[in-house]
Formats: C-alpha cells, structure tokens, sequence
C-alpha cells in the first residue's frame, strides 16, 4: 500500500470475498471502486453481480460475456500446441487469467484508474498470473492484491469485516459451502483444500461436479466426430461450432462419459506444490483430437520440434507470461505449424477413456498407403535406400566405437 | 551382398520367415549360420526353435530368456525418462532391438561370426534399431538384410523357396494367418497392415489380444498400489515382485480391465507415416504411476528439465540410437534425477483407463501441507513475498510494454 | 542411374569437373543438358561460361546475377538467428546451397526438364543439400550426382575424360592448381585438403586469400558504426546500402584488419569429421553487430529462446534442411522477434578482432540508466522487491535441502 | 529485519563497505559477528583484513585461500559445458558466487551462527547468487542483506557512519577511487558503472587493469600448447600446473597479448539490462582451447546436445542456481560426455585475438583422414550410400511437396 490510488477496476465476482474486496478498497485506499465481472463460463449467473455492486454504492459496474471470446483466443491458441503441464494438467485455470487482466486494463484506460485489484491470495499462481498480465499491457498501472495486505485471514474477521459493513452474506450458502475451493470457467472446474490436502487421500466421489463417474456413465460408447480447421475443431458430426459453443457441447458429452477428470500434484510458480482435481471433459477430448488430426497432417520435424517446445510453451502460460514477447513469438511459430492441419477425427468415448479411432484429411494428409505398406514397391520407395541411410548414420558410431576398441 | 561372409548370427524367431532366411543365408553367401533366438516375453515357446534350426543344419545355437534383463536394463530405464513417442506411443517395439543387437554380436564375438542378419524389412524402423546397435557395438560387423537384397518379396515366392529347400512350413497356421503384422516383447503387442492400413477405419474388436474391451472389463474397479525405488516400481500392493515379473503381472491386471490399448498414425524414421495399433497394458500402468511418483518427490525444475528433453531421448530409441554415447549422455542425467523419486502410488484401473488416487512418500516428499493450504502462516511461505516475486519478474514486461506506447 | 531422363538442369561453374559433367550427362543419358551458372560471389566472372557451354552445344544456357537475392532472402535471415554451428562456423557454403537448389528447380519447371544435377561429391556435405532442396521443391525431380555414379575418380582419368571428349584444358591453370579444396560466394570462401587433412597441422599463412594476415593489418583501428532495421544491417556509417554492398563492403573491411579467419575440425551431416579453413570477413563482422544491437533492444527472454533455439535452427541450414516446413516455422518465429531490433552498433576492428565498443537506439532501447545505476531509486524499482524474489525462488531449494537433512 | 539473530557470519572483504555492514550488523541486531574472507584471486592481500576485523572487536575470523578449490571445483566444470551467457560472457563473476555460499554456510554451521550476510546491492546478481546458495545449503537460515535493509544509500552517509563508529576510512584512497564498480577473481575482472551507464560511450582505455591494449600487445604472435585431460586443461607446453596455476597462467599470457577484454549489455536476472566490461583473458583462452580438442574427440550428437543445453545450463548459473538439483543433474550429463576430451590443442595469441591452428589427440581423436578426403575410398566410406541417405531423408519432404501441389 505504498502509492495513493484514485480509481481501481476490481476482477468482482459477485460473491462474499470480493464484496468485501470492493468495500475495503475503498475503505483502505479512500479510492472509488469500478466492478467488472465476466462470464467465461463459470456456471453462474453474472447479472445478479449488478444488483450487489449497485446496493454497495459501486458507480461503475461493467458485467460481460467472454465466453466466445476466451475460447476462440486462448484456449483454442493453446490447444494448437497440445499444451499440457507436467505430464497431466490442461491449463484449465492459467490460461483463463490473461483474458481477465486484458479487460482489467482496457477497463481501466476507460475509466481513467490508476489501479487494479483481485481477490487471489498470496499463495498462488493466479495473483502472479493477473499481475504479470496487468503489468506488461499498462506498466505504470498499481496492482492492489488485499489478500497479500489485510489482516482479514481468517473466515471469522471475514465475517465479522462483513457484517460491520453492511455487506449481506448469505449463511445458509456459507453453511453448506464445498469444503473444496473451486474455480471454473469454459475450459475446466478445479478443486484445492479439504481432503485433498492429503495427496494419499483418494478424492470423495460426491466433489466432482461436472462429470458422471465413469461408473455411472453409459454402458454404451459414444461416438463423435471433430472436424479441425488450422488446428481448431470447428465442427462437430458435421456441425459448425462456435468456439464457446463447441466447447460447452464437448463438456456436456464428455461429462456424460465420465471424461476428463484429473487428480495431480503440481508444481506450483510460487514454489510449492499444492495438489489439486480438475474436470476439463471437453479439453481431455479436445486434446486427444488434436493430437489425432496433426499425427496424419503434420510432418514429422514440425511435430517433433512442437513437441520439443511444448513444456517451455507450457511453462510460460502457466506461469503467467500470456501477455510476454516470448510467448507471443512461439505462438507465431505454433501458429505456422497449422496451416495444414485440416480434417476430421473419429473418437470413441466411453466411461472415462476418450480414444481416436479413425482420422481422415482429403486434402492434408500425408499419410501414403503405398509408401507405408509391406506390399507395394512401385519405386516411390526403394528398400535399398535404407541401407544407404544406415551406414552413414551408423558412420560416427562406428568411428567411436572403433575409438573404444 | 558386397563382401565374403564366413559366418553370420541370425535374429531367428523359429518362424517360417526367418527359417528360409537361415537358408538362403547359407546358400547365397556359402557361410556358417549361427541361430539366436530370444525370450522377450513374445508369448512363444523359444525352445521348439532349437529343434526347428537342429533339422535346418544349424550347428551353433542360442536360446536364451532375456526378459529379466530385458525389463530391468532397458524397459525401467526407459520409463524413467517418462519416455512417449509423438504423445502416445511408449515405444514397445524400439526398446527391444538394442538387447538384440547386443546379443547379436556378443554371440558373433563369442562364435568368431563376421556378420549378423535380421528378418526386418527395408521398409520399418527396426532394420535400423539393429543394424545402428550392431555397428555401435561392432564396428566392422558386417550386416545382412535379406529383405533387402532378395527377390523373395510376395508370399508366394517364399511359399516356393520353403518347398524346394525342405523347410516345412505350418500350412494350417498359415492358411489362419492374422491379417496383421504383430510384433510382440513383454512391454507390448503391435498390430500394422490389413484394415489398419486405412487411417480411418477402425481396427475391429477382435484383432486385440492382450486386453479385453474396456466394454468387458470388470464392472468394478481394480485398486492397486505400486512402490518405487529409485524411479522403478519394485513392489505390488506391497509384494516385492523381480522387474519381469512386475511387468508381467501388470499386464494382466492392465489387461484384465482393458488398459493399454492405442491406435496411432506415427512418424518413422525412414520418412514415412505409418498406422500401428498398440496393446500396452502394464506399461500404461507404469508411465502413470512413475508420474505420480515424480510429482510428489521431484523438485520442480528437475521435472521440468526432463519434460523438455523427453521429446529428444524418445526420439534417440525410437530411431534406434540407444546404443549412443548422447543416448548414454542423457541416461546419466535421467538416472541422477530419480535418487528421491521413492514412495507409493495408489491407482485405479477401471474400464480401459488408469488414474492416480494418491501418493506418497515417507523421506523424498516434497509436498508440504503446511505451506500449500490456505490456513496456516507460520513464517514458512510469506505472502508478502510475492509482491516482489511478481514486481521483479514484472519488470522487463513493464520496460518492454514502455516502449510500445 | 535408375530411370530415363530427358532433360537435366547442371549447375555448372564453367570449370572443367562441371564441363565435363554436361558432357558426361548427354552422353550417359542421352539427354539434352541445361547449363546454369549463377554469380553469388564468388569472385569469378560468370559470363565467360556461356561460351564454353555454347562450345559444348549446349543450347539452353542459364546465367544469372543472384548476389542481392543471395544475402537478402539467405545470408539476412540466417543472420537475424545468430546462426553458429558447433560454436564457431558461419555456414557460408551450408546457407548458399537452397537458392542454388531453387533456381535449378525452377529452370527445371521453365525449360521441361526431369532432372537437375551438381557437381558435389559422394563425401560432403553439399550433395545433401542440393538434393534435399530439390526434392522438397519437385518431389518426382530426378537427380544425378555423377561423383557418385561415374568411375572417373581420379585427376588422371578425368583429364583422359576431358581430351577425349574434346573439352578444353587449361593446362597452365590446373598446374598451378591450389592444393586446396576451396569454395566461395559473398558469404566466405573456404578451404579443405592439401594439409589442412593433418588437423594438427597450421594453415599456410598464403593459403588464405580474402584477408590480409592480422600481422600485416594496420597498426590503427578502424571504427564502424552498423545500422540496423528489423535485424538487418542497412547502412554503414550513415549510409545506405543494398544487401550484397553491404556485405561486399564488409568484406572488403573486415578482410583489411584481417577479420574473419576460422580454422576447425567440424561433423559433416554425411557422419564423418572433417578440417576446414574459412574466411568470412564481413559476416564475422555482422554477427557480432546483430549480437550488439539485440543486446539493447531484445527483451531477455526472447534472447534466451532464441539462444536455445539457435542450435536447432543452425543444423537445419548445416544439414541442408533450408526447404522444410521445420526450418519455413522457426524462421517465423525468429521473423517475428526482430520488430524492434532497431538502432546503431559501433564497432572496433582491429588486427584480427571485432569488438562493440557502443549502442544506441532511439525508440527500441531496453537499457534504463536509472534502473541499472546504483544511485538512483525513484520507485521504478525497490530493492525490497529482490527479498521477495529471492525467497520465492528459494522456496523449492529449501524444501528439498530439508529432505536431505 | 524480522527476527532475531544471534550470530551471523559476513562475507568480508576488509575494505570500508563490509567494515561498515560489520559494524552495522552487530549494532542493528544485537548479533556476534564472524567474518569471513577468502582469496579466491581478486588480486588483493586478504591476509590485512585480519588486523581490520581485531580491530572491529570480531572474535571469530576466517580468512581462507581458496583459489584451487575456486578453479578445481567450479570454474573447469563450468568451462566443460562451454558456457557462455548470451552469446558473450564468460560468467567470470557468477562462478564465485556458489563457493562464498557454501563457505558462508559451512562456517556457520561450525560457528553455531543462524544467519549469514554480504555486501552486494539489492539491484544486481549477486545477491540472488549469494542467497540462493545459502537457502539451498540451510534451509532455515537467515539472510542478512544490509544495502536491502539500511538507509545508508549514500556515499555521504556512508562516510557519516564510519567516522561515528570509529571505522578506519582511507580517504586518500577514496579520494582516487576508480569511477567503476569493480569486482575481481581469478576468472576475471568486471567494470559495471561511471561512464558505461551510457552504452553507446565506448570505454576508456585506462579502465582495463588485466590486460594491455591490443594497440599495445607485442608485435609476433605467441603460440603456446594446452593440454586437456576429459575435458580440463592439464599441462601448458608440456608443463603440468594446478588448476589455480593453469588460469593464473593463462591470465598473465592472454593479458600481455591484449585477449580477453569484452563491452556488453547484458540481462540480469533481477530484471533490468546492465552494461558491464569485462577481461577475462585466461578464460578465453580456455573456451578457445576447450572448442578446440572436442572438435576432434567429441561424438557429433553428443556435441550439438551439449550445444543445445548450453544455453540452459549457463542460465542456471548466471542465475545463481548452482546449488540446485538441476544443475546438478545437468552437470552429470556434461562431465559423462568429457572421457574422452582429451589430447594437445595449439593456439596463436596476437594482439586480442586467440585461434586455435592444430589439435591433436593420440587415443581419443574422432578425426579419420582416409574417410575425410577426397582421394580415398578404402571402404570405410562408401559414396553410393549417400544416395539412399538423401533419398530417405528427402522422403517425407517429398509427400509434403506433393500435399502443396
């Protein structure tokens, strides 16, 4: 709290600990407060944020829907690099913040504030993942993050703060509250805390919230087909999607089919790790898809060199380098390595498992029945080639070898 | 055919292919013809080959069960770079040629051999595996490839060599022949050709051999926990199993649930695409479960280290470069990261996929509770570190972003 | 020499192995040949080649002027990666190849040949990418490397080739003949053979042919300043110049102070080590500006990727792999990181040694004076900052020294 | 300053600064004082700063020669790996970091302290370098970093407190004090500050103290022999010295011919770009030297990996994580690749530039002259095979073209 501040644009869900975040800013920092809420497919509703910011005395109030917007400019980018943190983890939250900060900023320009503010902790990878964001697109901005200023950490002086302040807090809904905390957005729903602290204890059935267990999903296997365009599904069995559309239809199929549930440890930016269950039903066959067109259209050293530059990728969107040159100049790359990467992928879903089983491409594919077969050898293929490739790339081992000797 | 042969080592599987093999070997280059044939796990008896390679003429024979060494000196190794080629494939068939081509010239060592042959094509990958091993190992071996030199390349024409050289040849087995071409070693069973050989089509349900349909699988799912050491699994729900034998008990449990299962289109060495369907059951186990493990006992940049270069380490086996000095290079660094990865994996095997439910590790945990939940704050992790943690690696955004504007 | 060919496009010097080389073709062939000789550099006249292969009955006779095309579209590009292979060559021969190989192709496609063919050995390098650029800009082109065909492997039987055969010898010039194996275009000129095949033996001080010893440069320095746009040098103390001036100039400079003499023991793609000299005056010169210019104006991690990417890039060119989509999606990436590498580079040049002695940059700079200096401390960066950083950054390192305890 | 210390150890170099941060220390917190100072070749007796610290009251005094340790331990293992940052510098200052860490640490843990300090700024490295180390050595140890903390930001005040506190001030010292921020060791000497802050004024000629002018270097060339034992140079000439003894050596001989002086502008970690100057003469000697003998004895692949995590590894240590599991994982993997770097390397030093002219190496080399020219073909190196080389490397080149079509 080192500066003065005259405005700030608040990251405001609508919920209790964000309310507060709005009447402690302006408490604290004498400052106004201007809300913005979005909709980036969470699952609820964001036009009640209105009438809760309007009764706390908030003058501007911006509530939006990102969803087309978060998908076709994020999550879709991402997936064209078959993004996948540690071996296992889809994203789902990192890549939803650069969106957030972006409007925070624009919004900010707009009203003429001098700060930002959010209600992640000072435990996390979001605090540093809206900071980054704010700071590389308006780099004069102030980043007010309470959670790493108030002494409100306890639930009790949360309360207590609340109340005091006339702010109205629903205690049947604090009552029953998840023991779990949770984000979602298009692209997943995570899951921290209670149990889970335990990484040995096995996470209780009645948490997930967007799938069916695999147990309960049908006993019959779906079949999907997902047309890719420049390594972006845009259609589904036949069907063009928007990008939001697409998504929230893969979610629900997905989620029918006990897809995509995910239970990790993870190495968090700040240092430790924390553990956490994610549900991405729709990215877990997004993925897999993707991965199913590109193994028919993409040659073989752009998809290595892909593959080889994925986790740095990856690190970048994780840690919160969305908004950074680096990532921008790999994505003119990622982006490049699409042009061909055009057809269709048959998958099976059935009861938690998402697997291809057909992939196509009229015009991009480079798969050549001939060339691969044991049957033909109408000259496009000379075995005797090989053993030309063989001895000079044998020639160095040799050579060593003979070193050895 | 270049050079005089006075003895030659075959790769011989007892099979009718690499029996007019030995043959033709014999007679084309007037030499002495030494028969090795190898346990890997295929899943054939080795031994009815000695008798088959006795009536052949064959004076100097091995029969050897190498699935110990098989497992523990190549497959553990391997896994411990948590090694997938192009994403999904865990490399079954590349890891197994190295010990053949090791095998292979020891013995030609051993017999005064001055050649090896194997029954590979011109047209796959691992013709290389075997040949780049054997020259690594043996610079001035000389190598034959029938495959690519005879003119015995349909059916037919090898039917007839078999008949006019008294090879007997399994009419009845023949006439029953999968349509497909299978490879098969204790990590895994491959399926290529037939339908396969249209990308589109889906392989049919009962060309799968070593799994049951995810659909008829159990209806309940199977818990197991395995124990690694040193970043190998030594130990099933707590019964300490030999590195053969752990695989092999994996797959049947992965097998029994229908795990393992994969239908790609991959990239070969050799330049082209190629579709190959996969039964991986207990590999699929492993790779899992070694993710789980790492992600509790491994430091972060490590983990991440070894993300990057999997790709490039993948890539040495399955082009057939284990016997490398870069290959060795990077299985020093691999081996040296796995000190700590110690402890227990709890999984869940259900219906054709296998999920981690917990982990643990009583010395080489690096999950602290305390400092990862949002409850406590006992000086271990200061919030207010973050500030500068992001302002500091904020800062060359906030210049860059400065001179935009 | 598999298929029939009608017509071949020769790249051909006008020297006697390509003149024999045309007349070789048409014989062996039977074919038409179409001569095509390019100036890149080289430092010889290239018009005098339409008579000899006018002389020889060649009736489609190519000569071309492709010095700016060379260092704008190949040498340029290169450069803006700070492309060095194996820590020390500036791929002077590696990087001329591509648009050698383009041009054969198109000439191919203008006049209706089937072929193309070069006059590069079965041992280098430069075969490998010739072919490979051919192949991937006419995949059904048919290629012909007569060195690796014909049986005229030796001086002697090439100059009986040559009487026989009516084409003119100059005895005088093959006499006099350098004992070296050299090679040239705007780029460098290199040197192989003669005793540079003793790798432990020095280079002849007069075998060097672009620069003047260091011994025998001026005793006082010459100052430069390089203006750099986009990555690209376009004037030279103030003033402008055409791509191939400027490296023409550059190399007259750089060659003057004796700058840009390499002598190295480099790994031929084709497997084999091999010794060569080479002299790359203005390109030493260049690398060492664009170096000094991205050091003010690069973000730092654009630079780090760009150092670790280098290595990749760097092989692609060496190895002949400048016509493959790989090589097409990194150029994008590096493309697109020179927007702002913009600004001047003054540089030292002295007996030998370039070294930057000063950079500017009026819109682009990074460099903050009050940031760096230990005096200052006006907000825009607080030391208290570091603490947090550090100990976020230490968090993992201590949980894991822990573990040890 | 948040909680109490009871004894801290400090890195001290006896000149005012830490003299000072002694006085300071044990007046802020009330702690003992251990000091600690090491000769690890910055060229100044450290023998005085025992009398300094007597007369300071310190009790507990460390003053350790540390120059082979220094060269044995850290910088030969760095120079393994050819690390270079950024494409220039040779991490003269990064590489004693580690080694002050762990001697920090180890003394206190001898001496019973809790905490440890130094008397770097809260704008560079080396605090970074300093703390990391410390944190990854004792985990619950405190740091101290007094330039973060007081508010002694002035040379005036500075001053002020050293005659309150009765520290002796040497004015006539101070008076002529060097304009540049100056820190040394036996790698090198770096020049940070006065007239570099402006990156485009070219340094003054009389700041450089290692090494003479080129202008001024003799005018014959000098050619000395180093010779290498896996990976480290062992002997100059023929004569065996220590490591201390080698860099020390080399300093003098590559200072007298003008070698190792470099103008940068770099990134430091913490953020900002810095223009540094450095000299480094023995240390560019020994990079030339190191290039030199694995050109002709190092495996290709196993080269360009190392040239590909160059870059990685050189970040860990400018970045002052030597003391990581990374590192430590990395370094496995470079010395694994060093057997064999062994034989003589020749180089010529002239008037600020070094070159290798001849290496050698009787067991180890790689280098075969009858595969390498152009006049043999023995059968080690069959020219036909190329053929079939190209053909298969130019397949999938081939099948894309085709897709373009």
């Amino acid at each position: 709290m080192s500066q003065s501040v005259n405005k700030v644009v608040l990251a405001y869900s609508g919920g209790l600990d964000t309310s507060i975040i709005a009447k402690w800013l302006s408490e604290t920092y004498g400052c106004e407060v201007v809300t913005f809420t979005a909709d980036i497919g969470q699952g609820e509703e964001v036009e009640p944020a209105r009438a809760k910011a309007k009764a706390m005395g908030i003058k501007e109030i911006y509530i939006e829907d990102l969803r087309e917007e978060f998908v076709r400019d994020y999550v879709f980018p991402m997936f064209r690099a078959n993004a996948i943190y540690e071996g296992e983890y889809l994203l789902g939250t990192s890549i939803a913040r650069p969106l957030i900060a972006k409007r925070l900023i624009e919004i900010a320009n707009e009203t003429g504030a001098d700060a930002v503010s959010h209600g992640a902790t000072g435990k996390g990878n979001d605090q540093v993942r809206f900071e980054l964001g704010a700071y590389a697109l308006k780099p004069g901005v102030q980043v007010i993050a309470p959670w790493r200023e108030w002494d409100l950490n306890s639930r009790e002086s949360l309360m207590k703060y609340a109340e005091e302040h006339n702010i109205p807090v629903d205690y049947q809904k604090a009552k029953t509250k998840s023991p779990y905390s949770m984000d979602a957005n298009l692209l997943h729903i995570s899951y921290e805390g209670g149990i889970l602290e335990d990484p040995w204890a096995e996470a209780e059935d009645d948490m997930w919230r967007w799938s069916v267990s695999p147990e309960d999903a049908p006993d019959v296997a779906t079949y999907i087909t997902l047309t890719y365009e420049k390594g972006d599904p845009v259609a589904l069995d036949g069907e063009r999607l928007s990008p939001a559309a697409m998504l929230e239809t893969l979610n629900k199929i997905g989620g029918d089919n006990g897809i995509g549930r995910l239970d990790i440890v993870e190495n968090r930016y700040v240092g430790m790790k924390s553990r956490g269950c994610y549900e991405t039903p729709g990215g877990t066959i997004m993925m897999k898809g993707h991965r199913g067109i590109e193994s028919l259209t993409l040659d073989r050293e752009v998809g290595h060199l892909k593959d080889a530059l994925m986790p740095k990728y990856t690190e970048m969107i994780y840690n919160g380098y969305w908004w950074s040159p680096e990532r921008e100049m790999m994505q003119a790359m990622i982006d490049a390595s699409q042009t061909h990467v055009n057809g269709d992928v048959r998958m099976k879903l059935y009861k938690g498992s998402v697997s291809v089983v057909g992939r196509k491409s009229e015009k991009d594919s480079l798969f050549d029945e001939k060339i691969a077969t044991f049957e033909d050898d109408e000259g496009s293929y000379n075995q005797a080639d090989a053993e030309g490739f063989i001895k000079l790339n044998a020639l160095r081992l040799r050579i060593g070898a003979g070193r050895k000797g």
